[in-house]
């Protein structure tokens, strides 16, 4: 490739790539190198010469817009180690795949606790724009990382399986049923649950590969979804994501600034059990959307089941994106402002005895049912310290006078323990299968 | 959202995006304003802010790596009118959708060319970042336009749904049976085509939408699949594309500077027929990678199939990916360093009569069977002036001898006739419709 370097390739993308900041992670890892040297060094490293894009793919027509330099979105590094794992507090990634594992018959602690070790030393590769351990597949050979992060975490059946039921939190029991679940087994749940994001879909698509290699014989894949959410500079918003309904999501969101935002979202060091300290619960939902149903409602309509405005966000009660909402404010006919069955009235806090959890989803397309209905919408995924405080309580009330219910199913459920991040020289879970 | 607005948000970010040059898509339609106001202004307008992005997401950790200006990915912009039709010789994009068509029982001409103006309406707004004509979803409202392409075709069954057979150019007669095909026919041909790029993957679907509404009660979906390259930004390299097999893939393309570089992707001015000037003809293969077997291959094995070193797509008889492969090259046995089936031997342009046509694909991943098998491979997408002197004499001898064949599966097919750009007030296709 070096050969098809121009007077276009310049030192300043080299620069640009070698400055980038290295995010950390979730944790205190501290930054690191902030992109690997192979990566960036590899393919004109050989020959010394200066890095640089000239064109991209094809892009004929116009050099200068074409020229695709590595950006921060390629040198964006999420750090493994950190005292919570990867992938809960990081910004939102342009691509993302959800995978369930379940141990295959005969295979229990041990050969988990290998697994475990397997995952980690991968996902610290990768997510450092290493290849993978064994037998790279190279789809990533080009890349920076991508700010790739892999996230592990157990299910309820994990345990029995494991002889560590002694081991399983109570949180991890069962969520209860809700009247408008319609919740396909054979892709809910499962002993074993992995997150990937990168910025990069054939970044995702080499860890999900490199990760359900390294599963081999001790466990296989469950169920496995794709997700998508907004490019970096995409937009020049300050961006909550937007929904396949048009909806900003996440406004609410619980703040790093919040003085309680940690307790919220991470067990304490001195939880229980002690090997969850600093981990975290997560609900996933497959939430499909009937956007043919959703489309058909006016902007007004559309406004009123949510409660917000669809341009900003901004609540029905007025002020902008984060203004508060006034739950009591009333128009001229008396009626409250912000319809009493409006999503965003439901789901405040405030209304749910403090309830919160951290919505960090990825928006998914699965192509079209044969009637032409897109199988589209959210994988919802929450984080809290706790679900009976955070998810439960709001999705009870949802259940009973959500007026978005009407355009949303619940396909899919699972909730799985997500242990704290792991120490240097330590695999993620090692607490729990070496306790 | 301005309210999230805090002293990272700069106005170099603004600058950036106003001075990102439009491409010219691929013909001469000229720079347009590079970005649309009300995308870029739109949120930010009515206060009279700067535009900027503090944060992206919940980009919580470390602000500065964490902040998403607009940058060039979202202000890209691709040109609907032109010589040529927009999606042929444009950069790849890191999101793709195709879909075919067909009328319902009872549309024939008439409403093919309602449609078709309506199409082209929608596709010339969404490509300049406004919104859809009608009833938009605002799912792309905050987005610049991401380098959106949108691209239309007609497919051998709709000349004699809309009584133009004797319209219909030679070029579009069924493709040969090839022995290795496995084609679904649910999931082949159609009567209109629609490819979508874009690098958001929000603004591919928003486009995706606006246009099956478009569709309306003319003509419904037949097939739908979804694809994706390489992020801007991801990579350093002067991109060809890298495949999910981890194959540099499109390095023999045609080039821009090729002197008959034209003649083979386009018909000529004074073709036939004459409704075809300045268009193309593109063929769509849904080509399944057999993953599970192709790695557990050795690199010199997988490098023997395809006759190139996966490193950085250089002959295996020397030198770097654009040098010239040396087919009489021997080694120390005598036999040939490009093995006498290795693909890239076979799919020569010198060795197939000088067939050249422009691979421009994307990669696809639909999750995984029940057994662990990626649902994954190439949407494989050529364009050529002649179907009969690109594609076809190609597959023929890969159908013969390709060492690739035993990883790989066509799936499903297509043959569209795309026809030239429109000019300005013209739709796509109307020298058809309205001839």
């Amino acid at each position: 490739m070096t050969d098809q370097s121009t007077p276009e390739a310049t030192s300043s993308n080299s620069a640009r790539a070698a400055t980038a900041p290295a995010r950390t992670g979730s944790g205190e890892a501290g930054a690191g190198a902030g992109v690997s040297r192979r990566r960036l060094l590899g393919t004109a490293g050989a020959t010394g010469l200066v890095l640089g894009a000239a064109g991209a793919g094809l892009g004929y027509t116009a050099a200068p817009a074409g020229a695709t330099p590595l950006t921060a979105l390629g040198a964006d590094r999420a750090m493994f180690h950190g005292k919570h794992q990867p992938g809960i507090t990081d910004a939102l990634q342009a691509r993302g795949h959800l995978i369930a594992f379940d141990l295959v018959p005969g295979a229990g602690r041990r050969e988990a606790a290998a697994l475990l070790r397997r995952w980690s030393a991968t996902a610290e590769r990768l997510m450092a724009g290493e290849p993978a351990p064994h037998d790279d597949t190279d789809v990533a050979l080009d890349a920076g990382p991508s700010a790739l992060t892999v996230t592990f975490g157990f299910g309820h059946s994990f345990f029995d399986r494991t002889d560590l039921s002694r081991q399983r939190p109570g949180a991890l029991d069962p969520l209860p049923d809700f009247s408008s679940d319609r919740l396909d087994q054979a892709r809910s749940n499962g002993d074993l649950w992995v997150q990937i994001g990168a910025n990069d879909a054939l970044v995702a698509f080499h860890a999900l590969r490199a990760l359900q290699k390294d599963a081999g014989g001790a466990a296989r894949v469950r169920w496995q979804m794709n997700g998508f959410n907004r490019s970096p500079g995409a937009t020049a918003r300050p961006m909550t994501a937007r929904n396949l309904m048009g909806q900003i999501d996440g406004t609410r969101n619980p703040k790093p600034a919040d003085p309680d935002f940690d307790q919220r979202l991470f067990v304490p060091a001195n939880g229980d059990p002690a090997w969850m300290a600093n981990g975290s619960y997560v609900v996933v939902r497959r939430i499909r959307m009937l956007l043919d149903d959703w489309e058909k409602l006016s902007l007004t309509q559309q406004e009123d089941v949510i409660g917000r405005r669809k341009s900003d966000g901004a609540p029905l009660s007025g002020g902008s994106e984060t203004t508060a909402m006034d739950l009591e404010k009333t128009g001229k006919d008396g009626t409250y402002v912000v319809p009493v069955n409006a999503h965003a009235r439901i789901t405040r806090p405030d209304q749910n005895g403090g309830a919160a959890m951290l919505r960090r989803p990825f928006s998914y397309h699965d192509g079209f049912d044969t009637d032409g209905t897109p199988d589209a919408g959210l994988l919802f995924i929450c984080w809290q310290a706790d679900p009976l405080r955070g998810f439960v309580p709001v999705q009870r009330k949802l259940d009973r006078g959500d007026a978005l219910s009407a355009y949303v199913r619940h396909e899919a459920s699972g909730l799985f323990a997500v242990p704290g991040g792991a120490a240097k020289g330590e695999y993620v879970g090692q607490r729990l299968l070496e306790g």
